[in-house]
């Protein structure tokens, strides 16, 4: 087997009409989320939104549940490249930013709201979060390293824990009490990570 | 009007039949959230379990979203009183061990995510949540104060940042990325918390 061999009917292959009805789906699921949240979520309405057989939905998919949870799997991959301003200040900075930014989206922020509760409701869904997280978490790890390298954080600091650190500050006025997601709770979010990280809180035991 | 003068029949004094009638709902109502969650949150249920009839609950709570409000604004009158060990260090950490330990418990963390998950999807329960942690941080925000007085912190430190520093790390945990909310993940949100107010992240511009 090449990599240049056609696929055959029926295969999975990228672009073909497997993955065209599983993009469909998908984008018919985040809509959903974004406007009326996971427990209103109905198979029907995203297989006639999508303009795919209700079959095919709840034979592939099964649940509201499993369109979740294979929308999560889309977004980890689709989660964008880390960035690389030069300075460690700066990447966090942009990664403060990209989420601030996903969370104050009227559209995105809907759609994490959504995926949000149905993680609190669901082990399956909590499981398929947690995965992007982790995903995200990995994309941006070697922004920490480089920090490393330049001497701009401690040897030894866990960039896992800097990079939740940052994210922490915006995720829980989101999703638990309710407060804005300012600019300057961004801005706020990074400056005490990179103390934090200074002063050798995350450097690993 | 003096303060001894007895209640008139009806009237809503604490410890009367109306207060005793609005224990048992919240209690019930707090049950069933730890047991099933906000969505499967049941009028009629609460009320058998209350022991309390359903039309007096329907007439005083309206909904589920009735219920869980006013069973916000009690647990922000319950609310602890904040610790006085001495140093600011100390007091931080009584404060992460107090919301670990209510995180990790079976039955109240299953109320918080219920709760969470309410403020959600619905705006008078987000209102009620977010004033529930208003009155947590007021009650705390002094120990942040004698830290200050005592030169711990810098002048200037906002009590409230540097109180929601150390809950953001375990709540994110807890309520998005589906992580565990261990001691060592409470310690670090200490020291992380303290070492950027120490920087000075935490004072008003």
């Amino acid at each position: 087997m090449t990599e240049t061999r056609p696929a055959s009917p029926g295969t999975q292959r990228p672009g073909g009409r497997t993955a065209k009805v599983r993009r469909a789906v998908l984008d018919a699921t985040r809509d959903a989320l974004a406007e009326t949240g996971f427990h209103t979520l109905q198979m029907d309405r995203v297989a006639a939104e999508a303009g795919v057989g209700k079959t095919t939905v709840y034979r592939r998919w099964g649940s509201p549940v499993g369109l979740v949870t294979d929308l999560l799997h889309d977004m980890a991959k689709q989660s964008l490249p880390a960035s690389d301003t030069g300075s460690l200040a700066g990447d966090l900075r942009a990664n403060a930013a990209l989420v601030r930014e996903t969370l104050t989206d009227p559209r995105m922020g809907a759609v994490f709201r959504a995926v949000i509760a149905a993680a609190s409701c669901d082990e399956e869904c909590a499981r398929a979060l947690a995965g992007f997280y982790r995903t995200r978490l990995a994309e941006w790890a070697p922004v920490v390293v480089r920090g490393v390298e330049r001497g701009e954080a401690p040897a030894g600091t866990d960039p896992t824990e800097l990079l939740r650190a940052v994210s922490a500050p915006l995720y829980y006025r989101f999703a638990v009490t309710g407060e804005e997601v300012t600019p300057a709770v961004a801005e706020r979010a990074v400056a005490a990570a990179l103390a934090a990280a200074r002063a050798g809180v995350f450097v690993d035991a």
